[in-house]
């Protein structure tokens, strides 16, 4: 028995797009797997009765208060008490839910869900993974934008919390990690990077390749890239902006019958961020998962997925256990 | 009257394609333009048999020693006194050359650069500026690999000197700079940044909009994007790497008809970095253009162009000038 609380006025369409994506969910997860919509009763009912009435799975929690994408996170999460994103956590704090799912204020997700499911020891703030497609097997990277400046110790950190989610989650054995760098040379970058490389080298639990560069992130042979924050937020929305220039290429160039042939449909499948769900923050004692503010209904289903298979392989537990050894 | 001095030993393909490529260029260059080929004379002799002869305004500078690309650059600077990117450098030094290219070994260019046209009072260090494809008009991204931690001073003097190289090689009127970071608010980022962004804005003889994101980098609004060496490095490799995965992609998907189509090949000579020619280092007293490893003909050629009008717009003068009254 699994309960996803999903933030119903989180993201550019809510409430339709995380209501549609609930219901194409439950069309896939076992009976055993439940979702409560939490936000604002009347327009998720309203929502549910447009898509075909009421689902025996799917529960409304009531949270009247939306925080909007533009207000400062910290002071929107102690000011609206009431908020979707505040009760949403609210009850996984209290046990009434195992997973939250939000495609609203990404800060504001990050703060409540280090506020109300606490962190695992040896953690300051949580990692955002973003999966990243490749021609082959999808590669996760951590941080992509939670943690600006990163110590070599947190670097080591998200080394081994991306192993555990690699493993988990993605059914990874033996995951491999790589640290971003500008060369595959060990002194090769900042400080912080060089101080990683020697950290990581011989680390137990990990199986380090060692340094990686840009090129290397979308080959395919890698599952987890570390990197701080900073450089991480920028190829993720490098990475999304590159898919739209190359949409946009071949929309220009190409006529409409290549365009629309199931061929195209498969490139596309491919880089469509969509494919890959939300992004899970790591490190918190929970299971919290981000959605992009544009997400389709095709992105809320798959990030429902994510957060059920989170669940259910115990990640957090994992993680705190593999915090435990290795940073010993 | 330009005389441009090419690495005939540097690269991947030489000397072959530094050859090829300074053949194509002359072709289309104007009569006032010659071109010196440094390196192993009889190598390149052998190559210029097989182009078909020798050419007028191609000369020859013997330069027996060649820096390999996994050597440590200072020292391999130091050591060969006679390698051709050493000797290239040096006719420029001495006047008798305007300009040097080499797809040899990035830092060693970089090294001999520094040590042979000097720098321009306030840059500590040449940045390597890296021109990406985008929907519309490429845009300029430095640095995008010299200088791995970057003060607020440096990072506003690469907005200088990615102007005036917008201006004189690019043609773009009062070019726009954005400062790359993971969000368009001011208070966002590294302390580096932050203060960068307090230094850029209202700075005169720049026209700074602001903070921009990896998703800002190739939607083609922008003509300079400033940021630190390392994530321009990891994003101009990345970028490389995701031009290849999407060829990948369509060649695995899409039949051969669709892939040879003038269309596809529009798509393809978008992406393609040797479009673009080489990478000028600016800050440097004269003209350094790094050309890919694996460049091929096209990219040198490219680059020679590049050099050219590098030369013939007196950027470098223009870059001290500006320097000069940027700084003040």
């Amino acid at each position: 028995m699994a309960r996803i609380a999903l933030d119903a006025m989180g993201g550019d369409f809510a409430p339709a797009v995380p209501v549609a994506g609930a219901i194409e969910a439950l069309a896939e997860l076992p009976p055993s797997c439940d979702i409560a919509l939490v936000g604002r009763t009347e327009e998720i009912q309203a929502e549910l009765n447009r898509s075909g009435g009421p689902h025996d799975r799917l529960q409304i929690v009531e949270a009247p208060e939306i925080i909007e994408m533009a207000e400062k996170p910290l002071a929107a999460v102690r000011g609206k008490r009431k908020s979707s994103i505040r009760v949403g956590l609210e009850l996984q704090k209290q046990g009434e839910a195992d997973a939250f799912i939000s495609a609203g204020n990404t800060g504001a997700v990050m703060a409540a869900s280090t506020l109300f499911l606490g962190l695992h020891p040896g953690v300051e703030r949580p990692a955002i993974a973003a999966l990243f497609p490749t021609i082959s097997k999808s590669v996760m990277v951590l941080d992509a934008g939670a943690n600006i400046d990163c110590s070599p110790r947190e670097l080591r950190g998200f080394a081994h919390i991306g192993s555990v989610y690699a493993r988990d989650v993605l059914g990874r054995e033996n995951p491999s990690v790589g640290l971003l760098n500008i060369g595959e040379e060990e002194e090769k970058g900042s400080q912080a990077v060089r101080e990683a490389f020697e950290l990581l080298r011989g680390e137990p639990g990990i199986n380090f390749v060692g340094n990686v560069e840009g090129r290397d992130m979308v080959m395919g042979d890698l599952d987890v890239v570390v990197c701080d924050g900073f450089v991480g937020n920028v190829v993720l929305k490098f990475y999304e902006s590159v898919a739209r220039l190359f949409t946009d290429l071949l929309q220009r160039e190409m006529d409409q019958k290549v365009l629309q042939s199931e061929a195209m449909g498969k490139v596309m499948h491919v880089l469509d961020y969509s494919t890959y769900g939300g992004a899970p923050l790591l490190g918190v004692r929970g299971v919290s998962v981000i959605c992009h503010g544009r997400s389709p209904a095709r992105a809320v289903k798959n990030a429902i997925h994510v957060a059920l298979r989170s669940v259910e392989s115990h990640l957090s537990q994992h993680i705190g256990v593999e915090l435990a050894g290795g940073s010993a």
